[in-house]
């Protein structure tokens, strides 16, 4: 072999070692290449899940507020059917009050008798149709003092009855179905 | 070369060859599956996106039921508000008619004129509560006929008033507000 030979084998060789690198450097990328793909794509791919997450989330806490309001309105529906009569009821009561004290006449001739007759149709009229409604007189008198329906405004003494029983009823009371319109003012035995 | 070294290198040489073929069918599995796996994270993430755009829609949906819900609740309250007492004012028109036709007797006596005074005074506060509510009287005398109002019953000549003017009212009409309860019963100029 010429030295030429040899140097020429010497390059061969180094060519050959460097090209060996170069494929083992090439493979590594290639390897970190396609690592790099599945990785991008398991983050779209978790990127999307997050997303979908969230918009499942989403999605159910809107069904339980929608699913709130429904029940909600149903309540207030209910509710605001049920008392829809209580403003115009409430401004009934001192009607009813008037109405009653009027009544209360005592007459002293046929003509006065007969109006009051024919008034008192009326007003019983006027009750039926409040009662329709749900309006109703508390009882009273008679009855133990109970705070929810009643307003003590005295005490009176009747040894023959009851402690803490009602004794009179000094204005009437009304409820509207189980609401207490206005309280009945009575006194109470001590 | 004995034929069993030649048969030998044959031998040899179809393994050579069943080797090349055999890297060849490698290869090309390879590139199948790589293809496969990056098709198949298309899929997934086509999957997901699809179910995404579901969800989003899904979403939108509910969003647009839940403001329309909201809307139709908040009419519904507006007008169960509004004529929340058109029950009970229906069934106090009777008992106004009464009323009415009860204070229009001719009185003899102070003792009876002093009773109609009193009612007269229950009624007034009886019409103000009803008021209150919206209950309005309908305009019928004097009027042109207004069969949104109006009810004609029966029909009269008076040569000195227009064609199709309300003359005479039979039965006073009421409106809610802007909802006729009652028509006023009228008689109607030929």
């Amino acid at each position: 072999m010429t030295e030429t030979t040899e140097n020429k084998d010497l390059v061969q060789e180094d060519v050959q070692a460097e090209t060996t690198e170069e494929e083992v450097a090439q493979a590594e990328v290639q390897e970190e290449v396609e690592l790099s793909i599945e990785e991008q794509y398991e983050a779209k791919l978790a990127e999307l899940q997050a997303k979908l997450d969230d918009e499942e989330n989403r999605h159910l806490r809107l069904r339980a507020d929608f699913d709130n309001m429904r029940r909600r309105n149903q309540l207030d529906r209910e509710a605001a059917e049920k008392y829809r009569a209580q403003n115009l009821l409430s401004d009934l009561l001192p009607v009813l009050d008037n109405f009653e004290r009027a009544l209360q006449v005592e007459t002293t001739s046929e003509e006065a008798a007969s109006i009051i007759k024919g008034i008192e149709m009326v007003y019983r009229s006027l009750i039926e149709a409040t009662e329709k409604e749900g309006l109703q007189v508390i009882k009273a008198e008679g009855e133990p003092f109970d705070p929810n329906v009643h307003q003590a405004v005295m005490q009176e003494q009747d040894s023959e009855k009851e402690t803490g029983v009602v004794l009179r009823e000094l204005q009437k009371g009304y409820i509207l179905k189980d609401r207490v319109l206005r309280p009945t003012m009575v006194s109470v035995n001590e």
